[in-house]
């Protein structure tokens, strides 16, 4: 394992510090670097809200944190979900009276840790809810999972939140903002090659010259099946098809199209999915009115891709266009 | 070799077309995809600015085009020069009657055809101007180059040069510009693992699995020498103290701090090397007093980084701050 890190016990922390330094105009670090927070927060009248989960997913979530999307990031340990210590501070500190909005991608540890919480928040008066992010059309159910795994779309789940909070709207209406984009976004990633985690020091799996695993988590955990390697033409239409299907997409229908790197995969080759993603669609009929691509919810140096479909509606897209200032999100 | 492309000879080709698509509100492809270009071009009395090289290094330099920026790039094949016929269809689509600055890194290739591209566009009566980047301070000639090689510091002169262009400056006003960055900007980098170009199958070079390449290039190339692979900390030590030496730089000195990822390295890694280097300059008394950190000029999926600094006076420090609307880079 060769990595720029110091130690695998300080990778998380060293890398807070790091990215706090480096976008000090935008946000702190909160308790020492138990979790990152907006400059200005808590912003009073304005619902807060906080994500967070274990790291390696860079940017996701520190990333996000800015006007517009988070107010804060709680990052756990590598692919571990953080304890529920940090996420109450984190939901304490972004409190500005209106309540505070938790965005949790569906994996056992987060959902467990962010629910205690969120009752310990309650207990001190703040008002919280919580949205489960759960976009992943791959498995029904994972090793890190009962129920569908929050993957990409969270992105675009705090894209629309962040842009209802800064616009006024209350904690309920901002729940529905995100309940309303998680009922419509899907997500399916390919790995071509493992990632490796720092205490672990070996790659996470194992596949082929000749082979890619098809529905793979952002943790390296398997996914539907391993397939043939093949054009990046067939591959994309693989992601696609199961995505388009589940959300039932219809001649006419309006979507915002994200193709997501998984970390280790050139932003050529992300294009070159868009692409034919981009063809597909015109061909059925269905309008790609939004697009994003680039790494946004990574595994570390994972080979890979994965591409989201969000279902636009009108206010979706007005939100998804409303200004973003993050460090991995800026426009408007 | 596992990639997400459909074959070689259509890499290029393909990544610009999905780059256009996914980016249809800045930019369009010139000439069937020869070369990409603002979607306002020409601005009527601003000069314009092109630059282009080897494919590969995404984004750059097609992320890099729009308002505040460049007004066209053109794609080489992979690590491949771009011949003269696109640069100077770029030059005549961009020439808005103020003249067109071609930012060149200085590569052999890159130099003799934006050279002739040049030529044949005064022959038409567009004035052109011209400037060499030559940031990095590994080596001082190399497989690619007489003189020192072009790098990660490309971005910052695109950046001073675009804000130059968009105030109003003359041909003559943003050359100067252009050039005062090059002058006081240096970088050197490091590679962990090597890239696979598509064309050849093979990863570019081989490393042990404890050494790493010190200085190298942005193809692969050879750098200064291998070394023991080491702590994050004493890897940045190595890339920063010959960059400070190089510049001269004083306790006093203010300097933007620009981080850069070669592709297959996670951004939280990156944010340690960019701590790391923070602590180290302030220790010496210069103040970063900007700051990039990411994926910008890439060996599509290599590992490493190089890190760049560019010594700032007010005049450059405004430029930065001056609005950018790219795909790969936007701001105020």
């Amino acid at each position: 394992m060769k990595k720029l890190i110091n130690t695998p016990a300080h990778v998380v922390a060293e890398a807070v510090e790091g990215f706090c330094l480096a976008h000090e105009d935008l946000v702190r670090p909160g308790d020492g670097g138990a979790y990152v927070i907006r400059q200005d927060a808590p912003v009073r009248g304005k619902v807060g809200i906080v994500s967070g989960g274990g790291s390696g997913h860079e940017p996701l979530h520190a990333g996000f944190v800015g006007k517009g999307m988070l107010d804060a990031a709680v990052p756990g340990p590598v692919f571990t979900s953080p304890t529920p210590d940090p996420i109450l501070a984190a939901t304490r500190a972004v409190d500005g009276g209106a309540g505070v909005l938790h965005i949790v991608k569906n994996y056992t540890g987060d959902v467990l840790n962010f629910e205690t919480a969120a009752e310990l928040a309650e207990a001190e008066g703040i008002t919280v809810a919580s949205v489960l992010v759960n976009d992943d059309v791959a498995v029904e159910d994972s090793l890190f999972t009962a129920g569908r795994r929050g993957v990409a779309g969270t992105v675009l789940v705090e894209k629309a939140a962040g842009a209802a909070a800064e616009r006024g709207d209350s904690l309920a209406q901002v729940t529905e903002v995100a309940n309303r984009v998680i009922a419509n976004v899907r997500s399916m990633g390919v790995a071509l090659a493992a990632c490796t985690v720092p205490h672990a020091g070996v790659p996470s799996f194992e596949l082929d010259e000749d082979e890619i695993e098809l529905g793979i988590g952002i943790h390296g955990e398997p996914g539907r099946r391993k397939v043939a390697m093949t054009t990046a033409d067939r591959v994309t239409d693989m992601l696609l098809d199961p995505v388009v299907r589940d959300l039932g997409l219809q001649r006419g229908a309006e979507v915002l199209l994200f193709v997501n790197g998984m970390g280790g995969t050139p932003l050529s080759e992300l294009h070159i999915v868009y692409r034919h993603a981009r063809i597909r669609l015109e061909e059925a009929g269905i309008r790609a009115a939004r697009s994003l691509v680039g790494n946004y919810v990574t595994a570390l140096e994972m080979q890979g891709a994965s591409l989201t479909l969000l279902r636009l509606d009108d206010e979706l897209r007005e939100l998804w266009d409303e200004p973003v200032r993050t460090a991995a999100l800026v426009h408007g």
